[in-house]
């Protein structure tokens, strides 16, 4: 490809590390933000990897995002935990409630990790398969700023508000599945603006809620939900585990993930990891399921595509746009 | 309306007791089964009302359904409860796990209820409901016996595994949303098949896998899952908490619910109980958004037909063809 760079993942993050700390963020919070874009990047979720890093570092400049800040874990009861991330990054305060909260639902069988006054938290995947590679099922769920109009309205209140799940199983990699209540993904649409192109008439509809294929239309209009009115209604619950429970702001108050000034997004996320161990042969039963899907002719599982590039990335490294790496060499001071 | 007969919920719950304890339900069990057919009824849900009574009764006849056993309850973990239905009826088992799990959510911030080896659940607005009205979250997903095929294949392999989910609000009933994953649920075809109409081309598909408006070739090919492969992924994501970690049948195995004879269900529901207690003022903000919308141009809230409905229930009482209403008193001995 031209214009890309090959980078391993470890110099992906060592390079994306150099760049935070070089603004100013602490070591280890440029250290879990930068594993975080590497893996994005490295699993093909281009929209969370190298690409955020002008908008994050902008936000750390105009204090927008606390990059100081150290999250505070509470445990209000005995199986929950409450991660306050302090308006500083995601990543953080997920790696914080994650550490707590699998040896927590390894003791308790089941553990709720609340994140409230968050930021973007990127692929939902990389947390979910946290818990599956400790033996647990994982959930997530994460607010955003709003995209998405309730059933029949017009204006937008929620996020494009992903669920996200990851299942152990006996003889392979954690089955993973993520994904946003969009028909597609916002960035898509981000993308054919940039590139002067015009978008599918079902992807989203302009602020008269009408179809549009124009993306200046459909980016102050609204995304087409997945499912009709049953989208909405998995998007009205996403925000009230990830919003309300965590004492966040709602998909309709939140800042910009984007832009250097206006409010901080404070944003939640919320986490449950289940210990499947109660129950016989668990891992086993999950296989044969996949296996069973797997042999269908035409048949396709989530997370297949996902672990295939992370499986190339990890032989052949990460294609960078090569405009990326120079503006993290610029932030890194080199 | 013509051929119905006019019962209050408490008259519908009675008859319906009468006829399960007439062929030798215990009392108890009796009156669980009764309570959640008449509370379907009631909230509009008639497909999980009076019209399953002669099957629910032929399979406890046949055997099928053992209507003898008591759920068994265990704890395997501080946090979790698990209960085998002992391929009983569905509902003693889920009161069993309410009654023990809303208070252990309500000590340990989170709890998990797993109920294994179960039967069809009926409406499952009604068991999250429950939680909700004790001031918690409720989540509750279940497996039923196939009918979507997963992504890109013809074979169905996936029920139509619903998820639901309550939340409490501070002005108001909670909020309640119950939706299955197909575009329309089974029982729609169901309908047009004894109604001998043709159905809209988008709700199924043939063995082939091609749409089809013939109900005869759609109940023996699948359902259209909502948000196409997004809404096999979440149908995965059900069958592994509804059946893998209840150690139950997967939907692809599973029995009939209907017929009197073959296999048992074997299926599995779990409910997910969260005390919002620890996030400042929940409920207030839940009703703060909820009355957003609600006065948004065209909005429309998840679950406001069914409160109409349960409010016009205990007011003018339920219509029931006449045709169930004289299988009951047949049942019944009466």
């Amino acid at each position: 490809m031209a214009d890309t760079i090959t980078l391993s993942i470890a110099e992906a993050e060592a390079l994306l590390k150099a760049a935070f700390t070089n603004i100013g963020v602490p070591d280890a919070t440029a250290a879990s933000v930068a594993r975080a874009l590497a893996a994005a990047e490295a699993e093909g979720q281009v929209g969370h990897g190298f690409s955020r890093l002008t908008d994050y570092a902008a936000q750390v400049q105009s204090g927008k995002i606390n990059a100081a800040v150290e999250p505070v874990l509470t445990r209000p009861a005995p199986a929950a935990i409450y991660v306050d991330a302090g308006l500083g990054f995601a990543y953080p305060a997920m790696e914080a409630a994650l550490d707590a909260g699998i040896s927590l639902a390894q003791e308790m069988g089941i553990a709720l990790m609340a994140i409230g006054n968050s930021h973007h938290c990127g692929a939902l995947s990389i947390q979910v398969e946290r818990m599956a590679n400790a033996g647990l099922i994982g959930l997530m769920v994460a607010n955003a700023p709003k995209a998405i109009a309730p059933w029949g309205a017009r204006e937008p209140v929620f996020g494009t508000n992903p669920i996200a799940f990851a299942s152990p199983r006996a003889d392979g990699p954690p089955l993973v599945i993520d994904l946003s209540l969009s028909k597609v993904a916002r960035g898509k649409v981000m993308a054919a603006k940039k590139a002067g192109t015009d978008i599918p008439p079902n992807w989203a509809l302009d602020v008269d809620g009408n179809p549009t294929t124009d993306p200046d239309a459909a980016l102050t209009g609204t995304m087409v939900p997945i499912g009709e009115a049953k989208g909405t209604a998995l998007a009205l619950m996403v925000e009230l585990l990830a919003a309300a429970l965590t004492g966040s702001a709602f998909s309709r108050e939140a800042g910009s993930f984007f832009h250097a000034d206006g409010p901080a997004p404070r944003v939640g996320q919320t986490l449950i990891a289940i210990d499947p161990g109660h129950t016989g042969a668990y891992g086993a039963r999950v296989s044969e399921l996949l296996s069973q899907i797997s042999a269908m002719d035409g048949a396709r599982l989530p997370g297949e595509r996902r672990q295939k590039a992370i499986a190339a990335a990890a032989r052949d490294g990460i294609q960078v746009p090569a405009a990326f790496i120079s503006q993290a060499n610029t932030l890194a001071g080199e």
